[in-house]
Formats: C-alpha cells, sequence, structure tokens
C-alpha cells in the first residue's frame, strides 16, 4: 500500500494565495478529485486524472478517494480556503472512521488560506481581536442552532465570519442572521461583504449592520464578516475597518 | 509619496506555509520590521534593510512602518501566521487611525496560514464545524471578559482554538480555562496541542480535556485546540480529531 491520500486548500481563488506545499501535492498527484469548480483549477496534465463532482457529494467524494489511495494513487483531495474549515478534511475523517480498512494510509492535509481571512486583509483587520467563524448554511444543521449561536456570539461580543450566507434553499439566512444581531450591536457596526475573493470581479462591500438585512450583494461565492462592538472604521480613499487588539475600558460584563 | 506599506503574514513557520505574494513581497521590500524572530525569518540581502523589535512594541512599529513608507520605502511589516489574527494589522490601523496624514499611503495586507488552521490540518479537521478564536492573554483585555467568552463559546458548542494559551505573567491562564470547559463539555473531548508548527521540534499532542488543565506541555509557542461536543477521535498509528460537518441528531437546544 504505497499510495497517499492529500487533502489540499486552494485558498479563494487566487494562484498567489496557494501555498508552495500545496503546489507541490498537486504537482505529483496522479488523481485529484474535488467539486468542480475547484478541480478546474487544476491544470491537465499526463499523468493526471481529474475527477470532478457535484456539490453535496462529499462522503461519497471522501470514500472514493480513500479508495483510489488504497490502490496505490497519489489521491489528493482539494477545497477552496482552508480544507478544515467547512470543507473536505471532515468529510474524508467521517469516511475514514466508517472504513477501518483505510486507518494506515497516509493521509496529509495541507491548509489554506481560508475565505474570512482573505476577506479581512482586502478590508483591514476586522478579525484582530476574538472572533468565530458561523457557517449560515442549514443544510446540515437545523436552523435553531444557528439562531442560538449567533446571539451567543453576539453576547460574547466576538467579530463573526458567516460562510455560506446565502443558499438557494433558503434566500433569508443572511437577513435574519442580521436582524438577529441588530438586537445586540450598534447599527452603525461596520460590516464586510467580500465576493469573488481572488476571483475576476472581486468586490468587498462595507456597509453598516443596519444595511445587512437589505443587501442582495451577498450570495453563494461570498463571505460576510461582521464587526464587535469595538470595530472601527478608519476613513479615507480607501476605508478600511479593524478591530483593535485591546479590550480595556470595556462595558459593564 | 511613492511608497507602499504592506502587511504579510508568516504562516506559522515552514517555508512551505508562505504564500507566493508574501514571498513576492518580501523580495521587493527596502525594509521590513517586526518581531526579532519573525524577521530573522527574512534571508538578507542588500538593498533590504531588517528592522527586528520588542514584543509588545506593536504601536511604535506600525507608526515607524508608516513613516518609513511614506518617506517612499517598500516596507513589509511580518507577522507570523495571519497578520490580520492577534498580530499586527490591527496594529497598523490603529496606527492609522492616530495619523492621518498617512491615510493615502498605499496599505495592503497579504494573508497567511494561521496557527489554528495548521494545528487543525496537523491532527485532522477539528474546526470543521462552527468554531471561534480566543486569545488567552489578558495583557491586553480583562481575564473576566475571557472567562465570559469562554463560558458562551462552550455554551455555544464551538469548536475553540486558544491562542497565548500561556504567558510569562500568567502561567495558569490555560488551566483556568480549560477547568472552565469541562463545567461545560465532557471529559473525554478531544484537545490538541501544537507545538513549534512548521519548525524543528514539532510535536502535535492529542490528548482528553480531563487532562489539559494539568498539561505541561504548552507554551508560548503553543496553540490550543479544545473539540465541540460534536468532536470525535479516530483511533489509528496515527489518531485523528475532527468535527463532523453535520449537527443533526443534536442534543435539546
Amino acid at each position: 500500500m504505497t499510495g497517499t491520500l492529500t487533502i489540499a486548500g486552494l485558498g479563494p481563488g487566487s494562484d498567489a494565495l496557494v501555498t508552495p506545499e500545496v503546489s507541490a501535492a498537486l504537482a505529483s498527484a496522479t488523481d485529484i478529485l474535488g467539486y468542480a469548480p475547484y478541480v478546474s483549477r487544476v491544470q491537465p496534465r499526463p499523468g493526471l486524472t481529474l475527477h470532478p463532482s457535484d456539490n453535496r457529494e462529499e462522503l461519497a467524494r471522501a470514500s472514493e478517494a480513500l479508495r483510489l489511495a488504497a490502490e496505490g494513487g497519489q489521491v489528493v483531495v482539494v477545497s477552496s480556503g482552508d480544507p478544515g474549515v467547512f470543507a473536505m478534511a471532515s468529510a474524508v475523517f467521517e469516511a475514514l472512521e466508517q472504513a477501518p480498512q483505510y486507518r494506515e494510509l497516509p493521509i496529509r492535509v495541507l491548509p489554506g488560506i481560508t475565505a474570512m481571512l482573505a476577506a479581512s486583509a482586502r478590508a483591514g483587520a476586522p478579525l484582530g481581536h476574538d472572533f468565530c467563524a458561523i457557517n449560515l448554511s442549514d443544510n446540515l444543521k437545523p436552523w435553531a442552532l444557528i439562531e442560538k449561536r449567533l446571539r451567543l456570539a453576539a453576547e460574547a461580543d466576538f467579530a463573526i465570519a458567516l460562510y455560506n450566507p446565502r443558499s438557494v434553499r433558503r434566500s433569508g439566512n443572511l437577513a435574519e442572521a442580521a436582524n438577529l444581531l441588530l438586537r445586540h450591536r450598534p447599527p452603525e457596526t461596520p460590516c464586510i461583504i467580500a465576493r469573488n475573493l481572488g476571483r475576476a470581479g472581486e468586490t468587498i462591500e462595507i456597509l453598516p449592520l443596519a444595511s445587512l438585512a437589505g443587501s442582495a450583494s451577498a450570495d453563494m461565492l461570498s463571505i460576510v464578516l461582521v464587526g464587535s462592538s469595538r470595530t472601527r472604521l478608519v476613513p479615507g480613499e480607501k476605508p478600511r475597518v479593524y478591530t483593535p487588539r485591546g479590550y480595556f475600558d470595556e462595558p459593564p460584563l
């Protein structure tokens, strides 16, 4: 059994954000699996088989990757961003847990720049203090749990990254989340909608929390950041959003 | 005013995790500023001035970087990991807010692989579901706020990344945090202590939450991850920790 399985993060979209260890893994792969738009970011070459698949087939894709590696392939599963953040790494270990025959396969996870870090960098430093990441999709968890987490995250005064802010099935998730957060944070709290990060047509929009619910800008390829009570807007030709490192002079706990 | 200021993330320690855009910025820099151990990761060359400085001098360093860029330098401020996560990007925008004369300087933030993502990748996929990042240092915020956030993060059932788990001044922070979390999560909850990530002597230790308070492994160069109630351990020669993507069959909210 000389095959290997690598789960690699391609970063949010630009080759300038792909780490050298991920590039090396792609260059020596025999098989690359992943959601079709991510697989299409890999250049075809002789000796490499591309296995694009549909969204929502994560477990089947993970099982197929384990099987190909067990047969001796140098298999790479690609995710956008970081493979450990709402992406394929969990699916592979979930499949591995169900298939003990693959437990001794050499499996590596190679991290990538996840969307919230790329969005944060483009906008300034909104995640410069304690923060959390919440996936707004209710495909895999109940909406009541998402609401509970948003409420607690607001109470904790975390800056908040919202992954998958809008889905086809439930287009109102972001508006509901924004209205919930508005009950806990000032209406002027700076928010960021980042679309097509690192790709053609990238947009970074800074807007107050009061306008987030009504904004139509966020789509499935977006990430939304919501500031904490301390997050500040620095005006200028190119305005910036940042959360200070310090938290003294805090409001009563 | 043709100078530029770039705040760049070097990733956790290995050159294999430095993005191409960060490498390019370092290659064309005239001045590099940062905490001395991070600056020492940059190769000296003619035309490049290295400005290493001490820890806890973030604001002075940020102001100096703005000044050098305003004088025409191609200035890069380096952080370990991601510059937007408990690092220099916030300090630069804080300094910028206080110095309006620099507002139109071209300033870029280049993201990097932050420690929690590298640690997560090495251990499996413990951050595969909703999670938060909390800095355990009470240099810049009151300990009572940290306790409050830990309590709320536990209630939200986030996986939790603990940055700066141990400081010189307050060596018991991690034990206090672990004991607090133990009131909310099962003692067998998988935790990870990652030390010297991407550097010589890297260690990844998986241990139950019940053992975290008593562990002496974490130091200032470590990051600690604490699983959620759903986080699972996959046994094997190399055990893995992952948090499933899904959350149905959840306990009552």
